[in-house]
């Protein structure tokens, strides 16, 4: 993309209508109570807000019905992976922020308020959003570059006892997830079947190989800029280094496109390229999620002449995989049963629930719903609520 | 007021209609744009919000143009200081600053945010609303307690370069001028014709004397809880050594009621009491602003059998000084023209403009209008931005 000139005037830029759309922000505060009067006044602030507070006081519990904490988020970001883009800085990231906060309530009804964040230092970022969190009732971080990502939401997962979610990894993961069940079902193969080559190590890479091995993916390998991931290589860092434990039962050493020789399933999450002739060596009723954006790193079309399912992050073509077909659903549905944690489970009971909208109108061209489908928010709110249940980590 | 017991119920509370109305928050998030369809979604978010996103990440500026953070305050305390009821904790203040956020959205268009902080230290506190600030285009600091708040609030003016103000402080103060203002002029007196004595050196009781100073007031003597400030005092913090010095012309070392012989006006932020026979002792015509809430320092029905002119912070007697008279407006105008900051002139302008809505209707029992006079926010808000520009810190 093209540096867009400092001298730019405003009115040029919103002849883009990205821009124009972007003019003065896309949400907005608004009172949800009437302030008419001095009675009003009385019960909405002095003297009559005293005796919330002094109740919250005495049993902090009431904070969760009698203030706006309990069912709104932070969309919490430093700025340092944003989109393709990369460190562009907490300022430049606010679009893409208040872009989720906007996602959060039309898909779902969730309050988000978009917190971009003047500091990258691990211990700086997990402090900053422990003395936030009296005002959330839960976290979801954004943009935050691999590998500091992994560590803050580890750590904020440990002391925080609201829902703390990385949508770049669990997002991705839980979509990614759904329509490969789909895509193993229009292909008569179960996951257990599958070998596969994920190319990328980043935030997504790790969290949809994560989420494969939870759901008893056959062989998965990793990759990322330096070649296949394999227990013994050099320099890896320790997130790295576990994958290198859990994955490449087969050893492979060598490159993405040497790894992907037989392989049924192909998972980019990169932003690297792959030659049609590495797709072409794949197992025959091969399946290819090329998901980079904005280019896939094979074009679909190309693809789609050697693979019997195609799916990208694009919305152009067949099989979009968006992150907001999960997280709208998974905060709403654990903010509706006041889960202290995501767990593991609700993630995959959101990516079933997920593959259970497209039901039997499964074909290679419809293996994940459209995100203005409107069974998919209610299906995974139901999903995540009743497992949160299930895990024991509702509050209601 | 009673504790509330921890086994109170949802249900019994509501009958209080200041719990039935706090039910579920006060405020919501709202779009102001549509998702109707992928191409709405292409350009709210991805891929064309990367398009707005890089051009921000090469001219910063844009910000104020293409997101809400240069229209959204936060509203922000650590909970130490609220209302009368002291130190109860970020959870439990989150109504009060709720309460601000939907005051400043209905009096005048400000979205803000409320924010709790679970952290005290002023390091802590500085250190993250700096992390905070490219989220926000201002910052209302809101029951912190004194001295921590005088120089929280300093250092943050010193760093930021968007609007900070402690509402505590200054609100109060702008209010309180704006009513002396015209509490003097029905008295037949002018501001520096008046000796005053303030009780209270907390944050409301300084951030007043110090815009009576900058407004020019005859005299004024401060008291706090161990009596009369005094150069020379032992054990006074660094806020209350300047105010020493800048303060007590008349060298007054005893008590508050001491001080109020003779003198012309008695302003009260303490929590404490003055007796009548004090107030009797206080010069013909004197005015007696009695600020404390819910319990004024002298019954204003007491005051009135000696003052000209009573003022108080309760809705149900005339003359209220209410902060929100001042703050909604005082962040619009710094917010429509991009101020960098609040100055004095500012505070002291919007005072000025708030007298000025009474105009030629003053009275003794009409110094300050109505929060729910429809003049008051456009005035305030036209002065302060006009004075930002004069004061050259407006950017727009």
């Amino acid at each position: 993309m093209a540096a867009t000139p400092a001298s730019a005037s405003v009115d040029s830029l919103d002849q883009d209508p990205a821009f124009a759309l972007h003019r003065g922000g896309k949400i907005e505060i608004r009172s949800t109570v009437q302030v008419r009067d001095a009675d009003d006044l009385s019960l909405a602030y002095t003297p009559g807000v005293a005796r919330v507070c002094s109740a919250i006081a005495d049993n902090p519990a009431l904070a969760d019905d009698y203030t706006w904490a309990s069912r709104v988020i932070a969309v919490v970001s430093d700025g340092t992976a944003v989109l393709g883009l990369g460190d562009i800085g907490p300022a430049a990231a606010m679009p893409v922020m208040e872009g989720k906060a906007l996602l959060f309530k039309e898909f779902a009804n969730v309050d988000a308020v978009p917190i971009c964040l003047d500091c990258t230092d691990v211990d700086a970022l997990v402090e900053t959003v422990v003395r936030l969190a009296p005002s959330f009732g839960g976290i979801n971080l954004e943009d935050i570059s691999a590998p500091r990502c992994f560590e803050v939401e580890e750590r904020l997962r440990g002391l925080l006892d609201i829902p703390v979610f990385h949508d770049d990894q669990h997002g991705t993961a839980i979509v990614a997830l759904a329509a490969l069940q789909n895509a193993a079902r229009v292909t008569g193969r179960s996951l257990g079947d599958l070998r596969a080559v994920v190319a990328g190590a980043g935030a997504s890479g790790v969290a949809v190989t994560r989420i494969l091995l939870e759901a008893g993916i056959g062989d998965i390998a990793v990759a990322d800029s330096k070649g296949m991931i394999y227990d013994g290589r050099d320099g890896l860092n320790p997130v790295k280094q576990a994958l290198a434990r859990d994955t490449n039962r087969a050893g492979h050493t060598g490159s993405t496109e040497e790894a992907l020789v037989g392989a049924d399933l192909f998972l980019g999450l990169s932003g690297s390229t792959v030659s049609e002739e590495a797709i072409a060596a794949m197992a025959a009723d091969s399946i290819v999620f090329a998901l980079s954006n904005p280019t896939p790193e094979v074009h679909p079309d190309v693809a789609a002449k050697h693979a019997a399912v195609v799916a990208t992050g694009r919305s152009d073509f067949p099989n979009q995989i968006n992150n907001v077909l999960a997280f709208p659903g998974v905060f709403r549905g654990a903010l509706d049963v006041r889960a202290s944690t995501i767990t593991e489970n609700m993630k995959v009971a959101a990516a079933a629930a997920l593959a259970d909208v497209v039901g039997d109108d499964v074909s290679p061209t419809y293996i994940i719903p459209s995100p203005f489908d409107e069974r998919v928010a209610p299906a995974v709110i139901a999903a995540v609520a009743a497992q949160a249940v299930a895990d024991g980590v509702a509050r209601v």
